[in-house]
């Protein structure tokens, strides 16, 4: 069964926000405020430049078609009227756009906690952890090791503490040491009452799927009517590039649509390899990849809300292996962002890099592919905090500079910034001042000093010497002492206990049942 | 007198750009091709927002004024109609308007080596080495040094090295055990000798910038009228904020527009200390101050090149400590985009950091800033490699990192990323491939993959287990490596014998005379 459930505790639990000391610092985060992205995206492509684009998908989808390899979707596909050979999907570009056009431009996910519900689509713009990479590292084991469910939870530790993750992903980190046919059930359970964070479902068949969705219901204290009424939870499939859909994905698919849950497909179109070397032709097949899948939902349920995800990025040529974070990432991800807007559809992308540990390359190929999300108009921001190596990676010292990052990109979007009222060109403030003295003391500064700036939990902005004297320690080890305190003090959101105890008992008779199969 | 020159050698000497290898591996970089921005500039300033700023600057100018402590410039503004009171001058915004006018939008600075030239304005982007930090950090040291030549020359080799540094900034690292009578003459027959990209002079006093003037003149075996007739290097001055400028600045200022060098002015307005703790107010304080130098140099020599330079930044509210590669900073210099855009001038800003080693924090914040540079439309990139600590700490690796971003960036500018002809819609590609097999092989990828995606030389692209088969190196440890490799097989440019032997006597001569006054 699950391991004992938490001690009791009346109100009061959810602390992510509040203020802790350590020794004569202070580390104070943002409070809960999505960001709503107030820059005019960066489009790199003409008009024309984006008609060729969408061309190029929709000559995919009528020419050349798309592999279904589940035999229920083959026949939804075929009674809607696509061309179907075997398994191979065509439809035509009319078809396509006109069951586009169901899919909501903007959709809301709510959690548990509604207080943390969030907005799909539009100018919004979500962060959330790093999902399923099967290793884990950190600064005091020093090296890659399988991951587990202790690290698993301590990364949801993370996920839930941190105000400026806004929705948690698939699972932190592979627990490897759970057999596979109870993971899902194991690490829902962790995942329910440690955060009170928009729930996300793995597509692996459909036992999986249903028992996801049955804990999520549980946890929010719906009736199966209610749970479907609206988004509780989504979803994230993967195209297998090029061109194919596999048996579970699509059947996690379809059954999230039928109950209207959030959707979101991504097909892991990198260029050079499962796509063609040239970014706008793996643009233009990740999106045929994914409006097929978008159409196939639309036709099962008219208006559930569904997202298009890119991945695309570029292999490295001398060696083969993923790249991400590059120039290619960042381009594919704003052109991508520009079909989105033409086709109406929130958009998903992600946080990534190729760097092996939290280093200096790691920042800068991960700052790469989150500028890319601003510059894109990306709503869903995916692996935003905590992944290294290509994905294969979980590290909570990554997890917290990332963070770190994340914060700075929801100042940046606070209008308050760029305000240029009287009082912000402070014309008295500077006649006050004149040539000699300082800002400092004046009440113009005074009345604003506290808010009036960025307030960093990670960076570290001594000089040299009051650094030296902090002991020297570098960016990744004061994230790992951070890291530590945060466990360390972690007190999970609050959580009925019935509710607590109608999960535990599910996921018990789960058990009981034998899980889920792990023939996939 | 100057150190023994290097070995005579005929042509060949250049070899930056060449590929060096390193055992089994080969580091590559990009050849000489400063970007052009084909982004458009992130705009957070309404229509009204930018009036807002202007009208304010223009009001500093009107009913506040500017300090200019140089008798001469006062005497020169007095006569074009300036409001002088003590040394407080007052312009109207007309007046400001109709001479900021002459300045061109765009202008070319041509150093000894005519490839090497770079213009500055329109959408064209060129980056600079760190400048005048007074101490060097590397990991070897592991600590934080006063500078000295040596190192100077070290990272002049860099600047040198590596063709995505356009331009030679001011002295890379203070070389503070040369007297600070003769630091000039030295330094700049390091720079002169060991570089051949556009050249900068500190306005520090007549003596200097005469001298500094005099030896790029030899350098590239000019006539004084031959030097006169087009910009061959430049200055950048910062005014003494708030509302401040200082004697020898505005001497040199002044020396330069006359014989028409390259002109930047850069106020350093510290929200909450220097200028308004409202970056709006902090923005229209740093143009005031700035266009009334370009307004001196105007006059002056109406057409004079010269461009805006921003330092905008804010304090840690906390402490006192300036804060670099901020929110507040990013939106700063995107605002100051839209004015230098709004008065045609060409735009400078930095590539900076307040973290004290090249580290994780070291490039999100350099990162930040660079973005905000691309976002702001900035022509003239200055500290754009090797700054640590607010510009206190020169560091070779943070050097070498900070390149690996900028031919990142001279990258992603490259339209080819973003063609959407029908060779990179790649439909043929996508057809023969299917949903079977990949791309590796094909005809299409093998035509295009050697030069299909950027090639990092410092990022490591390995996966974890090759990483660390490789010796498990860290970023910074990665770049200190290379550091080291680049300094030992650094060959300097060519240099005319005849032209070395006069800078060599030159150098001399000065020293004889007692070098230049120190008691500023």
């Amino acid at each position: 069964m699950t391991e004992a459930p938490p001690k009791r505790r009346t109100r009061g639990g959810g602390r992510a926000g509040a203020v802790i000391r350590r020794g004569t610092s202070v580390i104070e985060q943002m409070p809960w405020n999505p960001p709503v992205n107030i820059d005019r995206p960066t489009e790199p492509l003409t008009p024309e430049g984006v008609e060729a684009i969408h061309d190029g998908a929709m000559r995919i989808l009528e020419e050349i078609g798309i592999e279904f390899l589940n035999h229920e979707a083959l026949e939804i596909l075929r009674k809607a009227g696509c061309t179907i050979n075997g398994e191979n999907v065509r439809m035509g570009r009319d078809f396509v756009m006109e069951w586009i056009a169901y899919a909501p431009s903007e959709f809301t996910l709510t959690p548990r906690n509604p207080d943390r519900k969030i907005i799909i689509g539009g100018k919004n713009m979500v962060f959330g952890n790093v999902s399923s990479p099967p290793n884990y590292w950190d600064m005091a084991r020093g090296t890659k090791v399988p991951g587990t469910r202790e690290m698993c939870r301590d990364l949801l530790k993370l996920t839930q503490y941190f105000n400026c993750i806004h929705f948690a992903g698939g699972y932190p980190v592979e627990p490897v040491d759970l057999h596979a046919s109870v993971r899902h059930l194991d690490v829902l359970y962790d995942k329910l009452t440690l955060t009170d964070k928009v729930m996300h479902a793995y597509s692996l068949g459909k036992e999986r799927i249903e028992d996801v969705m049955e804990m999520v219901r549980i946890s929010q204290g719906l009736s199966h009517e209610e749970f479907d009424a609206s988004p509780r939870m989504y979803t994230n499939i993967n195209s297998t590039s090029p061109l194919k859909h596999d048996i579970p994905m699509l059947d996690g698919w379809m059954r999230m649509a039928r109950r209207g849950q959030g959707l979101v497909v991504t097909p892991f179109t990198l260029a050079g390899a499962m796509a063609p070397v040239t970014m706008a032709g793996a643009v233009a097949q990740s999106l045929a990849e994914a409006l097929c899948a978008v159409v196939l939902a639309q036709i099962i349920k008219p208006g559930c809300p569904v997202a298009i995800g890119t991945f695309t990025s570029n292999v490295d040529m001398k060696s083969g292996a993923p790249a991400f974070g590059t120039p290619e990432y960042m381009r594919a991800t704003q052109m991508t962002g520009q079909l989105c807007r033409l086709y109406n559809l929130p958009m998903r992308s992600s946080g990534v890099c190729a760097a092996n540990v939290p280093d200096g390359q790691a920042m800068w190929e991960t700052s790469n592919s989150l500028w890319a999300a601003v510059q894109s108009g990306t709503n869903m921001v995916y692996h935003a905090a905590g992944w290294l190596e290509g994905g294969l990676i979980a590290s909570p010292e990554k997890f917290i500079m990332d963070c770190e990052v994340l914060q700075q990109i929801q100042r940046y979007m606070n209008p308050e910034i760029v305000a240029t009222g009287p009082d912000e060109i402070a014309l008295d403030a500077i006649k006050s001042v004149g040539d000699k003295g300082h800002f400092f003391g004046i009440q113009h500064t005074q009345d604003r000093y506290s808010t009036a700036f960025y307030q960093p939990f990670l960076s570290d902005w001594k000089n040299y010497e009051g650094w030296e004297a902090a002991g020297a320690i570098w960016t990744p080890e004061r994230a790992h002492l951070m890291f530590k305190e945060i466990i360390a003090s972690f007190e999970p959101p609050e959580m009925d206990v019935a509710i607590r105890d109608e999960l535990a008992d599910f996921v018990a008779r789960r058990k009981a049942e034998g899980g889920a199969p792990t023939d996939f």
